[in-house]
C-alpha cells in the first residue's frame, strides 16, 4: 500500500507529542515522530538504571499515539500497580525486553511499531546513551533529566542545555527532517523534552537545510522555577535558540481556560501562557492564534495508573484542532 | 481466509505441548492447545502471588509454539536477568498486564494470539483460579504445583490429583474436544501438568463423547520420586485414570538416547522410559513405536536465560517426527 499524505515531522516526546501525533494521523500517513532520549525518571529511569537500556518512555507515548490497535495501545500505557512491577508502564517493559534481546533499540522500536500497528514512524533523535546537562549562567551544572525537571533556575535565566556524552544523530531523523513538508515542534517540557531533542548535533543543520515549513505549537502553561512569566514569543525564542534555526509559524492558543482550571494550576504555581498580539505581530515568524483547548477533557486511557489518563480535566490541547491548524499551514 | 486441515486438540502445557504444537502447525491450521492452569512456580507463581492473575507460563509456551512471528516469539520467551524484573519471562508480563487491564484472562490470550500471529487457538482448560492438590494413598494432602513438583511419593504410589476449588470447564475447551478429529495428550509432567488438565470436571465427558482418535505421546524420561521405573504403559494407564477415558493410540520412542545423555540424566536420577513390545501389544490401545528423538539438539531460542533454550542437548522429542506420526494416524 502506498503511503499517502503530507510529510510531517513532529519533534518532542511525551504528552505534547502524543497530542499532536494523535490528531495528525487522521490527515496523513507520512508522519515521523522524532523523540528526545533524555528521560531518566520513573519507570524509564529504573529500567535505564537496572537494565542499561535506552529510555523507552517518550518513544512509547509516540508509538501509542500513532497506534491503530486500541487494545494494544491501552496495554502499552498500562501501569502495574502491585508487587515488584509496580509503576512500570507495560510498553516500557516491551521496549526494554526487545532491546535486551536484540541488543538494538532501533529493532525494539521497529517491532513495537508492528505490534501496535502504527501509522508513520517513530525515530529516537539518537541511539546513544546520554545524560541531560543544564549549565546555568553562573556556570553551575546539573546532570539528569529527572533532577533538572525539579530544579529552580535563577530568575530570568536562560540556561544552556547539552547532552553528555555528545550524541550521534540518528540518520533516519536527519533524513526525515530534510524530506519533510512540515516540521512541527510539539508543545512540551521546554528544558526537559524539547531542548534535549533540538541540541543533538546535526538537528540544527537539518532544520536549516530543509525546505519544510517550520512551526512551533506553543505550550499552554508555564513551569514554575523555569518558565515563569513566559509568553508565547519567549517559548518560541528558546526553541529557536536551542535548534539554532528560524521558525516560520507559531500556533498559539487564545482561548482562556475556565477560572476553575486557572485556580487549580495556580496552586502549583503554573499559569496559562500569555500573549500580546502586537508583540507577536512584530516577530519574524507568523503567529497564528486559535481555539486549541480540549473541551471534552476526556483522556484516551481510563487506567487510573496512567499518567495521561490521570490528568483528564486539565489544560490540554485539542488534538484535532491542532492537527487541522498544522495541515492548513501546508495548504495555504 | 478459510481455516484448513485436520482438527487437532493438544492437551497439556509446558515443553511437551510446545514440541508437539511446533511440529503440528506445519500440517494443519486447525489446532487447539488446551492448557492446564495449575502452575504456580517461578515467574508465573510470583505473578499469581503479587498480582492475583491466572498462571500465564504454560499458556505462553503454547502461544509461542503456534506463533508465526519469529521476533515476537523470541520476545515472549525472553527472561529478564537483572533488577526487579529478574526471572520474569516477558510473555508472562504481557499476559498479566492484559489480564489486569481487561479483568479477563481470555481477552489476554486473544490479544497475545493476535500479536504473536498464531496458527490455531490456545484455550485454558479453566478460567478459574485453582490450586493443585495431591492426595497420597495414606490420605496426606500437598497443595501447590511447585511444591508437588519437588515431592517424593511413597514408592509405587498412584496418588489422586484434584484442583481446589473445583473449577468450571472452559466451554471452548469442551467444544474443541467434541469437534476434533484427533485429541493428543502431549508428553509432560504427569502429575504437575497432564493430570491437572485431565481432571477438570467435564474433560472426561468430552473425551468420551468425541469421535476423535485419542492418542498419548509417551514421555521420554521418568521423574525421580514420582514415576521411577514407569514404562510406556504405566504412563498411559495414569493418563487414562485421570481423564477417565480410553486411549486409541500411544506413540512411544524406541530409539535409545546416547550413553552420554543417559549418564547425564542418571545423575539426576532420571531414566529413559522403557517399553516391552509384548506388554504393549497386550494393551487395548494400539502402541506405535518410532524414532522420535531430536537429533539436532538445537533449541529454538538462543537466550541463555530461557528455560527451553537452556536445555539444548537434552533428551527431547523431534517436533516434526512426532507431528508426522500423529497426522499418519488420522490418514490411516
Amino acid at each position: 500500500m502506498e503511503i499517502i499524505g503530507v510529510k510531517v515531522v513532529v519533534i518532542g516526546g511525551g504528552t505534547g507529542s502524543f497530542t499532536v501525533l494523535n490528531g495528525l494521523k487522521n490527515y496523513t500517513q507520512h508522519i515521523t515522530a522524532l523523540v528526545n532520549m533524555a528521560d531518566d525518571g520513573g519507570s524509564t529511569g529504573q529500567l535505564r538504571d537496572e537494565l542499561g537500556v535506552l529510555p523507552p518512555g517518550d518513544v512509547r507515548q509516540c508509538l501509542v499515539a500513532l497506534s491503530e490497535s486500541p487494545r494494544t495501545r491501552d496495554l502499552f500505557n498500562y501501569r502495574f500497580e502491585e508487587g515488584a512491577l509496580a509503576g512500570h508502564a507495560f510498553g516500557n517493559l516491551f521496549m526494554a525486553a526487545l532491546e535486551k534481546m536484540t541488543g538494538n533499540f532501533a529493532d525494539a522500536v521497529e517491532e513495537a511499531s508492528r505490534v501496535l500497528n502504527i501509522i508513520g514512524r517513530v525515530e529516537p533523535v539518537t541511539l546513544d546513551q546520554v545524560t541531560l546537562v543544564v549549565e546555568e549562567p553562573g556556570g553551575e551544572e546539573t546532570h539528569g533529566e529527572f533532577k533538572i525537571a525539579h530544579m529552580q533556575f535563577v530568575e530570568g535565566a536562560r540556561p544552556n542545555i547539552r547532552l553528555d556524552p555528545t550524541p550521534t544523530l540518528n540518520p533516519a531523523a536527519k533524513q526525515a527532517i530534510e524530506k519533510a513538508d512540515i516540521v512541527v515542534i510539539a508543545p512540551g517540557n521546554l528544558y526537559g523534552s524539547l531542548a534535549p531533542a533540538l541540541v543533538v548535533p546535526g538537528i540544527s543543520e537539518a532544520l536549516n537545510a530543509t525546505t519544510a515549513k517550520k512551526v512551533y505549537v506553543s505550550n499552554l502553561v508555564t513551569k514554575p522555577g523555569q518558565t515563569d512569566g513566559f509568553q508565547v514569543q519567549d517559548f518560541a525564542a528558546e526553541i529557536e535558540r536551542f535548534g539554532n534555526f528560524t521558525l516560520d509559524y507559531v500556533l498559539y492558543n487564545q482561548e482562556p481556560p475556565s477560572s476553575e482550571l486557572i485556580e487549580k494550576y495556580a496552586k502549583d504555581r503554573e499559569q496559562p501562557v500569555g500573549f500580546e498580539k502586537a508583540v507577536l505581530k512584530a516577530q519574524h515568524y507568523e503567529a497564528k492564534g486559535g481555539r486549541f483547548l480540549s473541551g471534552s477533557f476526556v483522556a484516551y486511557n481510563s487506567s487510573s495508573a496512567d499518567p495521561i489518563g490521570a490528568t483528564r480535566t486539565l489544560i490540554r490541547h485539542d488534538s484535532d484542532a491542532v492537527a487541522r491548524a498544522i495541515m492548513k499551514l501546508y495548504f495555504s
